[in-house]
């Protein structure tokens, strides 16, 4: 493992000279006087706001001891996870998203972006991460008081509490507010009995619960006085100090998981466990000692909508995690693709490096362009979280909005994580499937986060539901005149992105030079007014088919709403979609360099011509584009792919990952010494008239 | 696990009374008196020409000692393999391929068959036969002659040698014709030097390379008398009675893989290793003992893709187990889909079952047409492969056919293989993450299927370009009348499918009832003429794309196919897309039950409607839908989906998978017995009258 991460020899990165010798310079003589980009600029362009933090991050699981270790079986890989959250908290790594009171350093932002790159060691140190300080401590810090924060902080932080998050039920998962576990308050003894009334109630997949949780926060409907509150949080104390079971707690280990098997996931279940009235994290709501129940936030739906919103940095988190994790499979594929010699042209030279080839260019890079997409968007996501959390944009209007950008933002990229990492690993061939070279158990592990911290399909269906509300608010006091105008088209598109989630005019000022993004009617206008255009006109058409359901019986409407659901889940891809291309435009627009903009550019249209390329058939149904146009996407995009192909090295260079964050030996430079090797061995056979003929040349004779 | 395998308490399977209990049966009172599917009689379609063979390879896996134990380390996991290999070999699995003087039964379709299904008990175990015998085995037997057969075969069935498949080098995988290995004739001691020249001409990935081999069939480029003779197979001993390498001959372990881990593979090389001359296999090239190279086939390339063609089966396998492996996610996750429930409709009653929700169709219905198709398509691959290997059909243009059926078919299947056991997955949520249920160790294992035998865009760029010469051959002597007719346009195609691989006429003779396939104008005929009309135009396209190329130097020719590879791949697999099509058709006009066929029409029905809707853009842009048609595939799909939902649990219960055979605790009644408990409670303690208020409820009063 460790020889795969020496550092290869190769020059100093700069800009002329690209880093990854040869293969990286400029691919013909041609391209040597185009423009090339500012590695190091792109680097920080990527790292984003807190790139800082990231960079300390990385330096420190430069370590081996961070790593994961492929084969390990799982019960040595669970520990070694465990020894290595030790670690992290004698590198200052856990404390820093915690009051400065409690040692920490109060820094939301800093903290997820510093907390994502662990990714690169081994993803169970990310997640087993997080569920202590992202979930377990979170949910004290969140949800809980002055109280909680004094008696369990400093433990959570320090490791000497390790915790479990005990939210999701075998029975529920998405659904949280119907999860079946009960606290039931008991004025007697000032107590609340936490309860599983039947196996479905059981907790379920929890880190840290088959083995090091001493503690749990656990989710329950909380009832007192014969009423049922809704879902509140407890602390719940799990185990004594052997690691015994305290009495009435009771448990399962879930065994082998497909990824993640450094985290000892795990089911709970209580009969009638006794805990102080004092445990209830009562930031949103309370039970005073005669069992009277009171909240700040009336409603019963926002309280609870509140609650889980303050819970948002998993999703949060997973954005740039999978974002960090794909970089890592683009810079292996990309890298191999670019020394990796196989076939013959049939121009009688030498055989060709993978990359040159048309369909390999087309695997590999317009997923390079989503993945930068993804990396600009992750940094408007985390700047929103962290004024949200810092408090310094703290409003109702700034947390819905953080909530929808997350529940838009973590489903495609971690989609597109699982995507880019397969395609990556079947690009490498045979040696994409050897653990050493990292790609299968980046799938592995990345797999589960399209399904936790909420199942992407429900999330888009929230996203979708906000849109719909955001689409019916414009015509809220309407008059007819306004309808009428919205009947005849285009303009309530207009209107309601004018108040959509994105404020467009406000942040997309300048598309660039219309030079650098050039022909074919597919500049960056036209790609902006494609995208955007698609997700007003697809909310639109479903408000529209929805529409009738509001003079239905609740069946009926159910059954429309049904009817509509994937329709919606597409109109809330199509959201997130137009969010990444803007983020990704922004970003080119803070660049400097003049050259390093113009590869970029060429990159965003790859990405913006991609995803009309997907969608290609909606705009030829709804007359967005002509044949004539549509039919030229396609090749448009074969032409960018062969325009970016030298640029192909620089621009996962540009992630700025060291050889021990790679550790791949495919990616270490091994391949391209094979290579010449092999082309060494039949040169030197052929000057010394050693090499056999061959039986076709024979038969020419 | 064994406890998952426990038969579940659900009444026996009968036409009308489908298995699986409530949810199974018909979904509304209206559906109750439609048609249903007669389940025996889709299985029995399903198991396909050698049913009773898969049948008693079904029987024999219920034994747990040939099922995948989740988290096993590797170590064990080999050994347990290599032990099961013996347990096959008792019950007389090894031998149904080989030739009856050697203990075996001669029958090739039968062999793959029953070899196939293993993939139920431990795709290692299917994957290590199946280089024991599928390859080192075939290699002897097919590449070898009498001598050989007699010194070895009988050994290697069983098992008494255990061998390795020498082909794959580090530096090249689908280009076999390019390996750097050496096999030098000495005259002087009337020997082969077998010789690896450089670290990329390293033996590479091979199963039983790295423990269990105690020979390999090694293929070299066979030099003699200074001339170089290409690719031929050399029977070359590896490890001594104790395991140890003999001399010059050197190795690695490939370590961890991605899956599959209980096959041992590894590297090889070798250091002068001299073989007797009688070790190189004959069957196709020999040398004398003075050196003279001899052959029936005077071409290299046919004799170099005869050899190839010899080993075929390997490609034919992989789309059988890929079936068999999908089949088997469908059936956790839409048995799942049936029990499980999760959020209400809002229509204020119980909570959804997975399966009502629309999206939920959507990911999971299309993949279960597919999957038939493909059950369907593989049957009539197999009896084509059974044709040439038994000599019943064995021709040049058969085996061609065969040889391009197989690289048509393999990809998709192994494709769509790991796109819809991730979805299975990601459709159970986190309970589809846990080992214990199956389908992550499934896309683990299945993952190397995709480029293994044949990396999977390599087998597709064979199709197009054997689609491209079927193509050219229908011009081949035409007139400049007839020429003048394919340029206006239409009737080129039919004249080249006429001719092309699928003698589409004689096979496809009936569509069915049109009352059968309905509405819309896409009907069996119509999507018929879509599918094949896509194929006809795109292969033609390409060629008009290549045209140019034969004026061209060799390097302007490459580079013009360079730009076109990525058209030329999709034809083909338009092209394999027709086919599982037409074969799905023929099969349902072979079942005798009505409502069964019924039924299946509307499958069939979806998986043309899918193909078209996922190529809809391009059907837009050649002016073959228009774009109020193609609107409508869409809702016409949505539609479908509604329609089989309450057939849903019925096709896949056609599987006539035992419980020995799913595993998975969550596909075996468990989560709906779960659901009922859930309700039951809730139902009680509504009764009791002690279900607290909601405060919601409390709100309103």
């Amino acid at each position: 493992m460790t020889d795969a991460a020496v550092r290869p020899n190769k020059p100093a990165t700069s800009k002329r000279t690209p880093a990854g010798g040869a293969p990286t310079a400029a691919h013909t003589a041609e391209e040597a006087s185009e423009a090339r980009i500012d590695v190091a600029a792109v680097t920080r362009a990527l790292l984003g706001t807190w790139a800082d933090t990231r960079l300390e991050a990385r330096e420190m699981i430069k370590d081996p001891a961070f790593w994961r270790v492929d084969g390990m079986p799982m019960p040595e890989h669970r520990e070694r996870v465990l020894t290595q959250l030790h670690l992290l908290v004698e590198a200052g790594g856990s404390r820093r998203s915690f009051p400065k009171e409690y040692g920490g350093l109060d820094n939301n932002g800093a903290n997820l972006a510093g907390f994502q790159e662990l990714v690169l060691a081994d993803p169970s140190l990310q997640i087993k991460s997080g569920v202590q300080w992202g979930l377990f401590g979170s949910a004290i810090y969140q949800l809980g008081t002055k109280k909680h924060h004094d008696a369990w902080l400093p433990d959570v932080i320090s490791l000497a509490l390790p915790g479990a998050f005990a939210m999701t039920e075998t029975g529920h998962g998405s659904d949280v507010a119907a999860i079946g576990t009960t606290a039931t308050y008991d004025p007697e003894t000032e107590e609340f009995v936490i309860h599983t009334p039947f196996r479905g109630a059981w907790k379920d997949y929890l880190g840290n619960a088959a083995l090091h949780g001493k503690a749990a926060t656990v989710f329950a409907q909380l009832i007192t006085g014969g009423v049922n509150y809704g879902v509140h949080c407890f602390f719940v104390p799990l185990r004594d100090e052997e690691g015994a079971f305290l009495p009435g707690i009771g448990g399962e280990d879930d065994g082998v998981k497909g990824g993640l098997n450094g985290i000892d996931n795990g089911r709970l279940h209580f009969d009638h466990v006794r805990i102080p009235r004092e445990n209830l994290l009562n930031r949103y709501g309370d039970v005073a000692a005669d069992g009277t129940y009171s909240s700040e936030i009336a409603s019963p739906g926002r309280r609870f909508f509140t609650m889980l919103g303050a819970l948002v940095q998993g999703r949060v988190s997973l954005d740039g995690a999978a974002t960090t994790g794909t970089a890592l499979a683009l810079y292996i594929a990309i890298t191999y693709a670019n020394q990796r010699r196989q076939f013959d042209s049939g121009a009688g030279t030498d055989e060709v490096v993978l990359l040159d080839y048309g369909k390999h260019q087309r695997r590999l890079l317009p997923r390079l362009a989503q993945d930068y997409a993804q990396f600009f968007a992750h940094d408007e996501l985390l700047k929103k979280f962290d004024g949200v959390f810092s408090g310094t944009a703290d409003t109702p209007a700034e947390r819905e909005d953080l909530e929808t950008l997350a529940a838009a933002l973590k489903p495609l990229s971690t989609w597109n994580a699982l995507d880019t990492i397969q395609e990556a690993r079947e690009a490498c061939g045979g040696s994409g499937f050897l653990a050493e070279n990292r790609l299968v158990g980046l799938h592995q592990d990345l797999d589960v986060y399209v399904t936790f911290e909420g199942d992407n399909n429900v999330l888009l269906q929230l996203v979708g539901k906000r849109l719909l509300s955001d689409f019916a608010r414009q015509f809220k006091g309407a008059d007819a005149a306004a309808l009428a105008k919205y009947a005849v088209g285009q303009t309530a598109g207009k209107l309601f992105h004018g108040a959509g989630l994105r404020q467009l005019g406000q942040t997309v000022t300048d598309f660039g030079s219309t030079a650098r993004s050039v022909e074919l009617g597919l500049r960056a206008e036209q790609q902006h007014e494609l995208l955007s255009g698609r997700v007003q006109q697809m909310v639109a058409d479903v408000a529209g088919a929805l529409r009738p359901a509001a003079r239905m019986s609740p069946a009926e409407a159910a059954a429309v709403f049904n009817e509509n659901q994937t329709q919606l889940i597409e109109a809330a891809r199509a959201h997130a979609e137009l969010l990444q291309w803007e983020a990704f435009t922004d970003g080119i627009n803070r660049l400097e360099d003049e050259d390093t903009a113009h590869v970029l550019t060429w990159l965003r249209d790859l990405f913006g011509l991609s995803l009309i390329e997907k969608h290609l058939a909606w705009y030829l149904i709804n007359g967005r584009l002509s044949t004539q146009r549509a039919a030229s996407v396609s090749r448009y995009i074969d032409r960018l792919c062969a325009r970016l192909r030298p640029h192909a090295q620089d621009l996962v260079d540009a992630f700025g990952f060291a050889p021990e964050h790679v550790r791949a030996p495919i990616a270490s430079g091994a391949e391209r010494a094979r290579q010449d090797e092999a082309r060494a061995y039949f040169a030197d056979l052929a000057a010394s008239g050693e090499l056999p003929t061959s039986e076709k040349a024979l038969k020419k004779k």
